[in-house]
C-alpha cells in the first residue's frame, strides 16, 4: 500500500508500548475467574481510589454531556498553591505519559537527541522515536541513573534528558545532591524532565526539594501524576510543572480537552484527602517489608526499591524467570516482565494489599519449586 | 530564554484552540448564577447522557485505581459488531480530536500538505501546523466544502484532505455522490480524513453508506465521535475507521492509555442505548425547527444545518455581531462567536432543549432591540 511508504521510517518502526495484562484478558485467557486473579502488573493502588475523589467523580458523571473545561481552571488553582508555583507554570495531562509527549513534540526533531538511562520508563524512548529524534541510553549503575554518565553524553544535538526519580522498573532512586548536581552542570538550552511519578511513596527524609529547584532552573520541567498514590489510574491525569514560557508551548501542542472532566474532578478531591494519601503510604511501607522478608525467606535477590513496587531476580537463566511469570498467570497472580526494559531476568510485583502480597509470595514459592 | 528558541518556529506561532466558554467561567466573569445560565455554545447534547451510560460509568468508577485497557477489546469488539469492519480497522481517541491529530503525526511531516476546507473545522489547521506541514485552505462555496475546488487543490506534497460531512461550523453537508466522486478522482497517496462528527444527526435519506467505502478506498478514514448525539464530551472518546494497514500505523503512535477507562464503559453502554439516541434526534429535529422558525420571526438569515446546531448572520458589520454575542452573554446565554472561522458576522448556537431554544430566541430578540 503506497499510502502508509509516506509516513516516516521512524514511525513505521515503532513496537508499541506493551501494557499490563488486564484481569480480564487473564481471565479469558486462562478460563479463570476474574475474582480470584490477583494484579500485581500495573503498579496501582491496592486501596483503589480516594473515597473522597470517588464521591467527586460519581456527582460529576451528571455533567458528562459537557465538555471539560479546556483551562483545567480549579484543579491548576489548587495545584498553584499546593506548590506555590504559579498557574501559568502548570501543563495538564491525560495522564504523565501525555506530558511527557508533550515535551517531546515542542523540543525535539529529527536529528535532535534525547538523553535517558538504560532500564529506564519505557515512555521515553517511544516519544523519542515517536518525533524521529535519536535515542541515547546511558548505560545504568547499580540498576539506577549513572548522572555523570549522563552528563557526559549529552552532545550539541541533545535537547532532551529524560530521569525518573524513583525510577520505574528499578525502584532507583537519585538522591538530590546528585540531582542537583546534574542541574547546576547541564546547559540551559537542554530541557531536563525530573519524572516524579513515585514522588509521593518516598519517606520524608527522601523527598527533595525539586519543585523549589524550578526558580533557578528554567530548562527544568517536573512531572508527576494522579495515577500512582491517588488512584486514579484509570481516569488519566498527570502534569508538569515548568518555566512559563516552556509550559507555553506545551499548551499550545496541548489537544484542549486533553483531560476529560471526570479526570479535572477525581484529582481536586484526591489532592485534599491527605488521609487516603497517608494510609496509601503506611500500607505500601509495610507490603514493601512483606514482600522482602519473603523474598530473603526464599532467598530471592531483589533491587531494594523507593516506589510501590519491587523488581526481584530469578536465578539461571533467563527461560527461568519466563517460566516462572506464566507459572504465576497460572496461578492467577499477574507480575510484569522485564524483557523489553533489558532485564529478562527480572520479574516485576506491585506491593498489593497484605492478603494480595501472601498470595503473591505462596504463588512464588511454589513456581520456584516446579522449576526444578 | 535560549531553550525555547530551539522549539520549531510552526509550534510558536500556534494559535491554541479557543473552546466554548465554561458556564463556570460565565458565571465567575459576570457575576450570574450558574443555574440562570444557557449555555448553547459547544454542540453538546442537551438531554445529558445516556442513562444507560450514566449508570455503567457510576459502576467502572470503583475500578478507578486500574489502568484502562489499553486495548479497547470490548469497545472495539462492539463497534467491529455494529459497524462490520474488522478491530484491525479501528482506532480509538481521547475524542476524535485525538484521532486527527494522530492521523496527522502518521501521514504529515514538514515539507507535506493538508487541504481542507474555509469555514471548516479549526482542528484541522491545528493539526497540520502542529506537525510543521502546509494547510491548504480552499475557499468555500456557499458555506459548504468545494470538493472538486479541494481535488484541485492537492499536490504532489499533499498527505491528506480533510472532510467533515455534516461540517462544524457551518452545518452544511457533502452528498454521498459528491463524496463518492471525490474518493474515485484522488489519488491513493493521499490520506481522506471523512469527519462524521456529526453523522447521528442526519435525517435516514441523509445518512451515506461511508463505512462501506472502506472496502474500495484504503486511503479513507471515517471519524466519529461520542461527544455529540452520545452525550458524552466530557469524557472523552472518538474513534476512526479505516484500512488495517493505516490503522496500525495510527496505534503505534497512540498513547497506550489515551483513553480513559470511564470512557471505555460509557461509549460501550452508550451505543447500545437506541432508545436516548433516537430521543436526541428527535429532540434535535424539532428544535431545530423550533429555531429557524424563530430566526424566520425575527428575520434572521441562516445557513440551514444538518447537525445539531445552526448559525446564523447578525445584520450590518462584524461589531454589530460581537454587540450581540457580548449582549447575549450578559443575559446569561453563551454561543460561539465564528471570527476565527473567516465568519465575524456569524453566530453558532446549538440546537437546546425547547425551553432553552425559546430562553435563546427571546434574549436574541431584546439584543437585536437594542443596537438600534
Amino acid at each position: 500500500m503506497n499510502l502508509c511508504d509516506f509516513a516516516p521510517e521512524y514511525i513505521r518502526a515503532i513496537h508499541p508500548y506493551q501494557p499490563g495484562k488486564p484481569i480480564s484478558e487473564l481471565a479469558r485467557e486462562m478460563g479463570l475467574d476474574e475474582r480470584n486473579i490477583v494484579k500485581l502488573a500495573s503498579n496501582e493502588n491496592p486501596l483503589g481510589t480516594s473515597p473522597l475523589a470517588l464521591e467527586a467523580m460519581i456527582h460529576a458523571l451528571h455533567d458528562a454531556a459537557r465538555y471539560p473545561d479546556g483551562s483545567g481552571f480549579e484543579l491548576k488553582q489548587a495545584l498553584s498553591k499546593l506548590y506555590a508555583v504559579d498557574t501559568e507554570q502548570i501543563v495538564l495531562g491525560n495522564g504523565s505519559n501525555d506530558v511527557l509527549d508533550l515535551a517531546a513534540r515542542v523540543f525535539l526533531k529529527p536529528g535532535a537527541a534525547a538523553v535517558y538511562s538504560q532500564h529506564a520508563f519505557a515512555v521515553y524512548p517511544l516519544v523519542t522515536q515517536t518525533i524521529g529524534a535519536n535515542g541515547i541510553s546511558v548505560s545504568a549503575r547499580e540498576y539506577g541513573h549513572d548522572l555523570p554518565a549522563m552528563l557526559d553524553a549529552i552532545t550539541q544535538e541533545t535537547r532532551m534528558v529524560f530521569i525518573a526519580s524513583p525510577n520505574n522498573p528499578t525502584g532507583t532512586l537519585s538522591s538530590a545532591d546528585d540531582l542537583l548536581r546534574f542541574m547546576e552542570r547541564v546547559s540551559k538550552d537542554v530541557l531536563v524532565v525530573l519524572d516524579e511519578a513515585y514522588n509521593e511513596y518516598l519517606p520524608p527524609a527522601n523527598q527533595s526539594d525539586s519543585i523549589n529547584w524550578l526558580k533557578r532552573f528554567p530548562n527544568l520541567i517536573i512531572t508527576r501524576t494522579f495515577s500512582k498514590v491517588y488512584g486514579l489510574a484509570g481516569i488519566r491525569v498527570g502534569f508538569g510543572l515548568a518555566h512559563p514560557q516552556v509550559a507555553n508551548l506545551m499548551n499550545r501542542v496541548r489537544q484542549p480537552f486533553n483531560v476529560n472532566s471526570i479526570g479535572l474532578v477525581g484529582a481536586l478531591a484526591a489532592l485534599q484527602d491527605r488521609e487516603f494519601i497517608q494510609r496509601s503510604y503506611a500500607l505500601n511501607r509495610a507490603g514493601m517489608l512483606q514482600l522482602t522478608d519473603g523474598f530473603r525467606k526464599l532467598g530471592i535477590e531483589y533491587i531494594p526499591s523507593y516506589g510501590n513496587f519491587i523488581t526481584f531476580r530469578v536465578e539461571g537463566d533467563a527461560a527461568n524467570t519466563s517460566l516462572v511469570f506464566q507459572n504465576l498467570l497460572r496461578q492467577g497472580v499477574i507480575v510484569r516482565p522485564l524483557g523489553i526494559y533489558e532485564m529478562p531476568h527480572h520479574l516485576r510485583v506491585t506491593v498489593g494489599l497484605e492478603s494480595e502480597n501472601q498470595r503473591f509470595l505462596k504463588a512464588l514459592a511454589n513456581a520456584l519449586g516446579e522449576l526444578v
